[in-house]
């Protein structure tokens, strides 16, 4: 790929983008990430790689306006057309269009070739370690959730159950410690393995300190 | 305190602070963080503290709206008003405005008495540790503030300069990891100095996962 290849695909990234502004910062660092995974693998398509980098999350904006829709298979079909019109063979589109319909976590299509268990596994470790906790916390942030939610005596749930409301102690439970077993290639699994144990300590580090006696409004200190 | 007078209190900061359901749960926990420090002490006044921790930011909605108000101050006389309403003594009204009015991090009124100490301290716990990182991030999806910003080079800014962008990593050096040299009962140090750690390991782990290289977009690595 040369530089002006790059930078139109770069572009329309950025267009498709640009109602979350910081999401571009993912959509580089998984680019890096899954460059630098590639590094072990000679029989790797770079060119696939970095276009599948770069629009892999370019369907959000219409899963956004009808939740109904997944945004990788929307971006598959999106990045798919838009390489068709670069004029990118067509074993190459549709290699580019797997790619990013099967990235997405907690889904049944599974990435199959090399370049889509890369682009996988940068996504996802963008969720293991402080930028997992961060993202999630930044997220909640964005749509009102709470960190935690009381029962109706106050006290604290710990977000194991699916039954509770959602909250970042739930989101933990339930993505931010699972995906440590869900990478395919071994740099990703050592990658991830290293950032689990900070992953680990903040959580358990939360729970005592929003631990404190009766937290949640029930005054058993007045008589 | 009997049972009446602290649900009545407890009412009156729930329906001033209903435009920010989540921020009750700080309330509950600066409350009962000071009622424990406050076990080392026999001379404090539990009822001025009480009421000066449930009530300490009522005043946020004020602030909010007229941004050039401090809502430590505002907080301060709506809560004296209060008081008095309920009846209470004009030098336990007056104690418990200075407790409100003195609690605020960054702010030329220090906290004179013993209550107002234990309250500054309480409240300024909430942002140590995972709580503290916890409660920023999400603030920051709350108002759109990023993680980190990059230069117009594409290189990562880590926060230490007041003339970046406000990020994530600007909050972490200017609040975040100054807030352990303020506090001012020994007891509230203690839990603090042990909550550091998590504070720095955090921003260290962050930074390494954040600084893969090139990121940002510029492209060294197409010809």
């Amino acid at each position: 790929m040369n530089r002006g290849t790059y930078q139109k695909i770069e572009e329309y990234m950025l267009q498709m983008m640009k109602d979350s502004a910081h999401d571009s910062l993912h959509i580089y660092r998984v680019l890096y990430q899954a460059l630098a995974i590639a590094e072990s693998y000679s029989e790797i398509n770079r060119d696939v790689l970095i276009a599948s980098c770069l629009l892999h999350d370019i369907g959000r904006t219409a899963q956004f306006r009808d939740p109904s829709l997944c945004h990788a298979v929307e971006g598959g079909k999106m990045a798919y057309c838009f390489m068709k019109k670069l004029g990118w063979e067509e074993k190459l589109c549709v290699h580019i269009q797997d790619c990013i319909t099967t990235h997405r976590f907690r889904t049944d299509n599974q990435p199959k070739t090399l370049e889509a268990k890369i682009l996988f596994d940068a996504d996802k470790l963008d969720i293991t370690g402080a930028l997992g906790i961060a993202r999630s916390l930044v997220y909640e942030g964005e749509i009102g959730e709470p960190l935690y939610t009381t029962d109706e005596n106050g006290r604290i749930q710990d977000g194991r159950s699916s039954r509770e409301p959602d909250s970042f102690l739930k989101e933990y439970h339930f993505k931010l410690i699972r995906c440590y077993d869900t990478f395919y290639t071994k740099e990703a699994k050592l990658i991830a393995q290293k950032r689990k144990k900070l992953t680990e300590a903040f959580y358990n580090e939360l729970m005592e300190e929003i631990s404190l006696p009766d937290v949640g409004g029930l005054l058993k200190l007045i008589p």
